[in-house]
Order: structure tokens, then C-alpha cells, then sequence
């Protein structure tokens, strides 16, 4: 296996567990959203959406994963770390993984009415990289799914 | 008096206990910006700085003051609320002024290089209105200050 087909294997690995979160986040009524923080390949943080639990808009997956992992790692810049999160961050979620200066963001399903890549494409640090597209049908149905019941 | 001299009075002091808890950031070695949220005529929450004491990159002034706000209230959507703060929101803050659906925001200082309003100028709710430049002098000396010391 070479190095693109080995972190690509990776990426899928790390996304179902962002999707474990984003499942826990659905069983609680939130909106299935979640995140986790790889760092020198080891999860450090995981997180789902909160926003209804806690009476708290900013109870974003990527928020909460962003104060954990820094908790974790004792330092509030995460330039060694890797953020995975099933849908693309919105524009409060990209200022937060800009001023935490992430290495790199993968996201599964876009989201065109709320992600950064249209409303903030400068949000990010300019160093960090971005892979969308990762198990992107299974991020979007859920997503989907969700919506499609609470209408 | 009329209606416009008095919105200007009471928001010159509101700006002064944002400048307070601005103040209260400084002291404690923080990035000098403070904010409060008025509700009805009644400052509901207040809050600084503390992303160093914290070691969180999400505890901004306007983060955490949206979040003690809708503890307050009891909801997460603070549509009857201003809010005030010392200097112009980031990205991330104006993500979260949006998400919150603030009825007004009202800042003193500017910040080309961080403010949303050319970063991220779609963040906040489309029904927000925004007042920029109370009490500018003192609100931008404040953080000059703070970064000149620095260097």
C-alpha cells in the first residue's frame, strides 16, 4: 500500500468514529454532527453536538473537541493535530480551528447554507490543509435523514 | 433628549462595563477585550478574555458571554439581546453572534486583520444590526497598549 492509499485507509478509519459521535449526537435529538482529534495517530479528543443539551449555540462538535484536545495536550495550539468532522465546519467552527492553527481538516459532507468554504474561505490558518469528501454519502444521509423527520 | 441622543448615551454605557471587563482581561495578562449582553434594558451577562488562563482558543469575550446570556434566559437564542464589545468580533465570535441570532451588536474598536466584517461580512443573522466605533479611542488605546508592552 502506498502513502496516499495508507492515509486514505486512515482518513475512513478516523471518520467512523467522528460518525460514532455524530450517532451519539442523532440519539439525543441533536443534530448528528461529530468530530474527534487525531494527534501522532491517537485519538485525543472526541465530541458531538450539543447545541439543544446544553442550551449553548457554540455546543458545536468541533468547539468542544478544540477545548478538549487542548485540555489534552496541555496547550491551546494544535498544529500537530488532525480534526475530522462529518460535516464541513461552519463559519464560527473554522475561526476556532484557524486561531487553533490545526495541521489539517478533513470533513465528510459539505454544507453549502452554513460552511466556511463559501462564508469564510480565509477562516483557517493558512497553514493547515483541508480533505473534504471522506465517507461523504454516509455524513450527508445522515444528515439527511435527521432533517427529513423533523419535518 | 431624543431617541437617537439617548441610544447613544445609554450606548456609550454599556460600552463602559464591556471597557470594565476589558480591563479585567488586562489585568490578568489576557488580550485586553470585554463584552457585555443587554437585555431589555439590563445587562443579563458580562464577560473577558481568557483564552491564556483557560488555555482555550474558544474563550473569547463574546463566546462566553453568549453563553452565560442564554444561561440566563433559560434559551439559546438571544433575538431581544445587544450585545457589546470593546473591539470588532473575529470570525469565530461573529459565527456564534449569528448562530445566536443577536437582535443588535454594537462595537468600539475595528480590527482589519481579524474582524469579521471582511472576513466573514455574511456571519451574523440577517436581521442583526450593527453599530461599529463606541468609545473607538478608548477601546483601541486599551489593546494598543496591551501589544506594545508585549513586544
Amino acid at each position: 500500500m502506498d502513502k496516499t492509499e495508507e492515509q486514505k485507509v486512515k482518513d475512513e478509519q478516523y471518520m467512523r468514529k467522528a460518525l460514532v459521535e455524530a450517532e451519539a449526537a442523532r440519539a439525543v435529538g441533536e443534530v448528528p454532527v461529530g468530530a474527534v482529534v487525531v494527534c501522532k495517530d491517537r485519538i485525543i479528543a472526541r465530541a458531538h453536538n450539543l447545541t439543544e443539551t446544553l442550551c449553548d449555540v457554540t455546543a458545536h462538535a468541533e468547539m468542544q473537541v478544540i477545548t478538549a484536545a487542548a485540555n489534552t495536550l496541555g496547550g491551546k495550539y494544535l498544529s500537530d493535530c488532525t480534526l475530522y468532522v462529518t460535516v464541513e465546519p461552519c463559519v464560527m467552527c473554522a475561526g476556532a480551528l484557524g486561531w487553533a492553527q490545526l495541521k489539517r481538516i478533513v470533513y465528510g459532507a459539505s454544507d453549502g447554507k452554513r460552511g466556511f468554504q463559501h462564508f469564510a474561505p480565509q477562516a483557517l490558518h493558512p497553514k493547515s490543509t483541508v480533505t473534504a469528501g471522506v465517507l461523504e454519502d454516509e455524513c450527508r444521509t445522515l444528515m439527511q435523514q435527521f432533517f427529513q423527520k423533523r419535518r
